[in-house]
């Protein structure tokens, strides 16, 4: 079945009866029946299967027809998980309903999308998104006293062109628990700068932001996944990690793509850390979320950020950045003062 | 936008390029202008938001085109997640790539498909599921030496009625990590018992089972969740509980249907301790997985199973079970032995 007809099912389940799912559904059929997929079946049993008649029992000669309906329940309503992909005018993102937080929250940025200033993060207010039912939304009561930052995944920086553009960051579906002194107002800071000041050499640059729950090796060996989830009764998880896959395009149609991975542990980095320590394979990125992000990009167009310009981060103190945070953008190619050196 | 749409635009995404998805998915409008988000916008915020125009900076007099497009990072692939929404003869599951279980496994069962014995599990072999890409797929290593059990999430005993069916019961698609002795050989499978014993007094009976990761309060006051992740590199989460939301029905078209909900941890578990000590709200499993059940469901033709029938187990020892397992299915209403008191 392919995933164009899977996605209109979990769509069309969610809003119609059992009749019409179970007539797009195709139900009794089997999945695996594929050429493809059948040859990795065989691959992974011990010999071919015979075929179905020579199965069947004494009581039901001849072939089988299913006696039951497992994808009936959807007339009770679609499991999901529905991923409320929903785009704003500033990001795009899916979130993550059990954990109240994004999978991915994707932007782009232009040398032009940064110099105009008509949003101030002043007039923006943190507020917990509607678009995300109640029952699997993050409160701002979740946040209070919590001890983390309501860590922007795009930030509100990078929206400065329209007041909409910088409000939409400021939904809490745009938002994880993040670590603030020594991380969010920090390194992770830095970061976004360094994302932004890439535009100096790139004409267009997307970025897709996320948070991971990675496993860590104990004194037993074994590996385990941990972490706090905040709220009175708990709701929000706080990710161990974050990710960005950039996306430094070079303005052609069908130009090259140069790629960059990097994953961040949500705790405090010291400003000396370089960060080409924290670039990974964008596999491994993939691995650790479940998702995918360049599988349509031919490796022909493909290039690694980090071997076009200097991976690295300008410390600049959180005074200084807050009063410089209406300044102009980044300088331009070919003038000076953009902390990029190109190789 | 409507479920229905974005669920379009997720499967077309995946294999058609940027433009196509940007069509769809109309770019640059605000998903929360409809009268219903935008008033719950407004309550969460301090005070109505003035209109665009009046936002509008010196330098961009009338409305702001934008100059971005977040949503274009598409033609390189859609992120996901992608559920991996399968079905087989005797199953309809969605997959959890991150964690490389299943999110939900459902099941059908009446008292003839448990007749019906044309498959025999011996014939059977726990297989890696080729429908999942390789990338995010359980592994038998995963499960070797890892001292947990692969635990069937619809059992293969629920689908004797055909060789394929049985079979279809046996990819890892359909199992998670179970701890064996004490639970999944022991009082889970005591449960699994208690629900094929269902179809004794209801001619249909629909299953969903699945895993969560649910926190626990610590000493110092803070909720986390851990959980082992196993395989060497770690692969597969081992869940902290399992749950089943059984939709007992009447057979009636639109007749009633007696909800009941179970949540247990996977650990050892007394065979003394009452199967109602596990019963939850619906609720609660939708509130942890993030997953919905019984939208659609009218109130009106909800019951609750443990107020009709005696929600309790019966402690088969596990030799036993073994032996009788292609005994004939449970008696049907009015004879003796089913083991479930009608109130």
């Amino acid at each position: 079945m392919s995933k164009f007809t899977l996605a209109v099912v979990a769509g069309a389940s969610a809003a119609v009866g059992a009749a019409t799912t179970a007539a797009i559904y195709g139900l009794g059929g089997s999945r695996r029946q594929t050429p493809e997929t059948q040859s990795v079946t065989t691959a992974t049993r011990t010999g071919p299967l015979p075929p179905i008649q020579q199965r069947d029992g004494p009581h039901t000669p001849g072939p089988i027809i299913p006696p039951v309906d497992p994808s009936g329940v959807f007339q009770y309503g679609f499991p999901g998980p529905v991923n409320d992909l929903h785009s704003a005018v500033s990001l795009t993102s899916a979130f993550d309903r059990a954990k109240r937080n994004p999978h991915w929250v994707a932007e782009h940025i232009t040398p032009a999308s940064l110099l105009l200033r008509n949003g101030d993060r002043r007039h923006s207010y943190f507020a917990e998104d509607p678009a995300i039912p109640e029952k699997f939304r993050a409160k701002l009561t979740d946040y209070a006293r919590s001890g983390y930052d309501r860590g922007h995944q795009v930030p509100a920086a990078d929206a400065k062109w329209s007041q909409e553009a910088m409000d939409s960051t400021f939904w809490l579906s745009n938002m994880c628990p993040q670590v603030g002194e020594g991380f969010n107002r920090d390194y992770w800071a830095h970061f976004e700068d360094f994302c932004r000041r890439l535009t100096s050499f790139y004409p267009s640059v997307r970025i897709v932001t996320g948070p991971l729950y990675l496993p860590k090796r104990e004194a037993d060996g074994k590996w385990r996944v941990s972490y706090e989830v905040i709220g009175h009764p708990p709701n929000v998880a706080v990710p161990t990690h974050f990710y960005k896959i950039i996306f430094a395009e070079d303005g052609k149609t069908g130009g090259n793509v140069s790629l960059g991975a990097f994953v961040l542990p949500n705790a405090v980095i010291h400003n000396d850390k370089p960060l080409k320590d924290f670039e990974v394979p964008v596999e491994a990125v993939e691995r650790a979320s479940g998702l995918e992000f360049a599988g349509l990009l031919p490796p022909a167009r493909r290039r690694r950020l980090c071997d076009e310009i200097n991976c690295s981060v300008i410390v600049k103190e959180y005074a200084e950045r807050q009063r410089t945070m209406m300044t102009p953008p980044p300088a331009k190619p070919g003038q000076a003062g953009t902390g990029l050196a190109q190789r």
